[in-house]
């Protein structure tokens, strides 16, 4: 008990006393009519209207705009596996960002299992709940196989946040740090340090983008054709990128490179950094620690980036992830297709066009203009 | 089109447009230092400390205010098997009447499966993300095999409401009933009309209160120890019920009652009624429709009471369920036990008590100091 009235004085526990979400009912019930209509008898005219035409749950429930957050615990920021109790102050924070950028009633859905078939069975379960299902700090490899058993199975838009939210954000940084420098995406060379949830779909959102040299590594180097032991995702992406055969470290792949994309948590030598090509771009965006320190990576690079608010050009999916949904459930999407998350990238990027700066690709975390304009986007690229 | 059209200008759909809930925000995040600290770096202090104690996940998370309302949607109100999507105002409806009484964050979760194991093993899984289980609406005889699998399984209240919230207001308004005529409970022979969800449990908590002569009967007729064919849940309860040894059917057992508890939705003649002992109690509680109109029962009982909020005397289970959560969660109860059941029905009769008329043995539906009372009192039987 000690330790919990000295945490009390932290600004950061006072915040999170109760927790940071609340259920308000839209209309209060105050007279025996505002009861009669929204619960018995009254109700019962609607659900009978939903059981002949099950499309009308979108119009008189919330489902149309709710999101299940939903998380097993085991990949939670950088604290890795800590379950599903000590998930849920991320989830709920998450759940906050969905409602204050993208008008979307997120609820957390913190998992007591790690089985991916359970998983899966479990979220299909419920989905009938929800708008949509934001995957969320679910450890690869699990979370490839997870997301793509629930968006084929379910009709709902299912998105692993960690995967398509930091690609998209990627995406616009890159195309914002590209045309700033008069460079052409489809020419750079780009390596990605970290082959987890967010490297693999970032190699794959920029490939999408027009990205054709791309380089990946993992903790023992650089993805190729001929490395053995490969998982099927390592593999299938050593297929995919790697188009002049670089084989080594990550100090091999950096050398003549024009882009660094860290989403690994590991640490990479200045002297890599300095073995890269003129003017590079650097996004090291490993929280709280930096693959590369901003203050080095500037020695070289032309342009940063990092995961971290304290530095200029915050790589933070929340501009991706409030207004991707908002859009999808504007537009009764099904899925969030490759076009929906490519047009979601070029809002961003958009967003921050008007005045590009070194120190600005991407606009600032907070800035509420930019959800609006993915959602749009998203919705019109459905 | 034309059906939705017209539907717009019915006050009741207009009212469920877009649904009734909404998640909020307790605080917003405006400036980066807010989004620091209820999002990245900052939570992540907040997560590992629940990551070393779990115990802090009830006072640093939303879960210690929030409840799961969980359908399958095989028994919505009268309407019977309709579906997880149908299910949903319902379930929207029980939401807002969880926050307006009890302030409890209240979350529909309608399961698309039907298989008790499914329902148990997704529940289970869930459990982390809620404070506390309300299964609802869920067909018997399954509901009573899932609610004790959970109750087992799980270390957070569970509670279906369509056995125990009924139970609890019946057993209020009985013991007013009796005390305003001068009677004993357990000298009342009682008649309960429905061996469903409802019955089972009105029968188990009257008995629990001291109730020694209850006859049940379902659509065929009296339970009793020799008739065959019965489930496992009405064979216990023609073991525990049923000490004269009748037999035949609802009329049979209502020769000289004293009581009769309708929980069933069929109907019953008016000469089974008048084949009751003298002034009689009858609670005709099935909806829209009671098992006696209560203009007929009028010509025979001394007290009346339906569902209903269009007569005196509306049993309903808005007058339990907040105030039982509430009390459960604000004790960090791991169960709802017996006492606190029978601690929220006495709290909700004395509430009732300053001014006990023949047509007011319980509280409105909307009287606003039944569930603090209930509350109170279900924490102190804890």
């Amino acid at each position: 008990m000690t330790a919990l009235s000295i945490r009390t004085d932290d600004p950061i526990f006072a915040l999170h006393e109760g927790g940071k979400l609340a259920v308000a009912a839209t209309s209060p019930i105050e007279t025996p009519e505002d009861l009669s209509k929204a619960y018995t008898p009254g109700v019962a005219e609607v659900s009978r209207a939903i059981a002949a035409d099950p499309t009308l749950a979108r119009r008189y429930t919330w489902v149309s705009h709710t999101v299940a957050v939903v998380t097993d615990g085991t990949a939670v920021l950088g604290l890795g596996d800590i379950g599903p109790a000590a998930a849920m102050p991320v989830m709920e924070g998450k759940a906050v960002l969905f409602k204050q950028f993208g008008g979307v009633d997120a609820v957390p859905i913190c998992l007591d299992t790690t089985d991916p078939d359970e998983i899966v069975a479990t979220v299909a379960r419920l989905a009938p709940s929800f708008g949509g299902i934001n995957l969320e700090d679910i450890s690869a490899p699990r979370c490839f196989d997870i997301e793509r058993r629930l968006d084929e199975r379910l009709d709902i838009p299912v998105f692993h946040d960690d995967q398509h939210g930091t690609a998209v954000v990627v995406l616009a940084a890159l195309r914002n740090a590209v045309r700033l420098l008069g460079r052409d995406l489809a020419s750079q060379r780009i390596v990605i340090s970290g082959a987890g949830a967010a490297g693999v779909a970032v190699s794959r959102m920029l490939a999408a983008a027009g990205a054709t040299d791309q380089v990946v590594c993992d903790s023992r180097g650089v993805l190729h054709a001929s490395r053995g032991g490969l998982t099927p995702v390592k593999a299938d992406l050593a297929q995919h990128t790697n188009p002049r055969g670089v084989t080594g470290t990550i100090a091999d792949a950096l050398r003549g490179a024009d882009v660094l994309i860290g989403v690994s948590g590991g640490h990479i030598d200045e002297a890599a950094v300095a073995g890269m090509a003129a003017d590079p771009i650097v996004f090291a965006l490993a929280n709280p620690t930096p693959e590369v320190h901003p203050d080095v990576a500037h020695r070289y690079a032309a342009i940063v980036a990092t995961g971290r608010s304290d530095f200029p050009n915050q790589i933070n999916n929340v501009l991706a992830f409030p207004g991707i949904f908002r859009g999808a459930l504007d537009a009764s999407a099904s899925r969030i297709t490759e076009p929906m998350k490519l047009a979601a990238a070029e809002a961003i990027a958009a967003v921050a066009a008007d005045d590009l700066r070194a120190d600005r690709i991407v606009p600032s975390a907070l800035d509420p203009r930019v959800a609006p304009a993915v959602a749009t986007a998203v919705a019109a690229a459905h």
